[in-house]
């Protein structure tokens, strides 16, 4: 099931050109994501993973401006997931319309605390990401 | 020929895992486009074009980490120019090493200002992204 | 009443140091007074007033460090309300404990639209100041 | 000797009000001091002294806006130095005019790596605030 969430456009997420900032959206994808593991996981399981996850790639389409007061909402959902790696998306909307302001792939790679290689996506990970579908 | 310029990295640009945060990334690759800009260009020249610009998609591949002290050089080049589209190279790597932080393409598409369509890319903008392949 | 509002310490908040930065802590109180102006009032209402309110002066004392997971409660009321300027308190404390993180005071001052100058402040600004004593 | 620095201000400092954001000046002076550091001392000589400084209090005049395309110019000097305390003083002016911007106190306290309790200013970090009065 997709999680989602929402964040309200304030004046300080709004740039020279009246509309939300790119790096902003970056900031509340990740937002997205804490609450993503926050609302569906404790933390002492997450901390016991053996393989903490890194971002590799990041790809965004911005499809719309968002602007002030707009309610967005960050749909978050699983769309694929390999052995070491997985790729989350994420679609912003705004509220009460039909209008995508930005849909996003985030890639990850599970690693090794100390060798940093890739390793398999397990445990918990694998759960919460599979049932993100 | 391409545009370079330097960014030290602060403690404010750390997340809590010790390295640059992605969003900071993204702030910096907007940092060095300015700085392309304002090198390269007048501010009356750029405002006089009757096409501004707007980011439609943006690709980040994240290779390494950066910490504090490390001063980032960010390269700025034109990867490709279309009729109303163009999309610009970023390679963000460390001073004095051969690691490579970040490789980013930004795609641009030049719009008219009151009806929001896709319009040739002309003038000043063009002679910049020619000049910067 | 005092307004009160949450908001969850996520890893990219924290700076170097492995705790929030304190430009993050400025941001945060903006959010919370955006939050408190949402909750109890419309946009309608406070987009009429005919005097817009400028912040003058902000003292904050940084009292104790928060870290990531933390719940912060972010507590916001009236100090004082002179004519044309008022003080509002903000207070941040780590959620289910004693620690106060910050105490700040925002200075604002209400100004006329087209002159800048000083005006007295009114209206619907006037009753939610007193309100929030 | 006062420390100076230059920051141009982009599109992304701006907020919906069309001016730099409150928070953006305390990281743009929080960035001025790490380049006051920087240009001044080694990293190494600063990475040795025993007692690590904290910031306690921000005290921040807005006395006027700053717009895209300004030339901010961020003076840093010592406003006083006490036992175990020190305030600094920081002014952001617009280049080529007398427009102040920004009047700002920042208050350190030296600090016991260990224990945290206050512990004199020492060595190369009296020096450098000493040599910026």
């Amino acid at each position: 099931m997709h999680h989602t969430t929402e964040i309200v456009v304030r004046g300080y997420h709004i740039d020279l050109y009246g509309h939300v900032n790119h790096a902003r959206f970056v900031e509340m994808m990740e937002e997205a994501r804490w609450r993503f593991f926050d609302d569906r996981s404790s933390r002492e399981a997450l901390s016991k993973t053996d393989s903490p996850v890194v971002v590799v790639n990041v790809t965004i389409d911005y499809r719309a401006p968002a602007k002030v007061y707009d309610t967005l909402i960050i749909d978050t959902s699983t769309k694929s997931i390999g052995r070491t790696s997985a790729v989350i998306h994420q679609r912003i909307t705004i509220k009460e319309s039909d209008t995508v302001v930005v849909d996003a792939d985030v890639t990850f790679v599970a690693i090794d605390r100390v060798t940093g290689k890739p390793v398999p996506i397990q445990g918990i990970m694998r759960e919460l990401l599979e049932a993100a579908k």
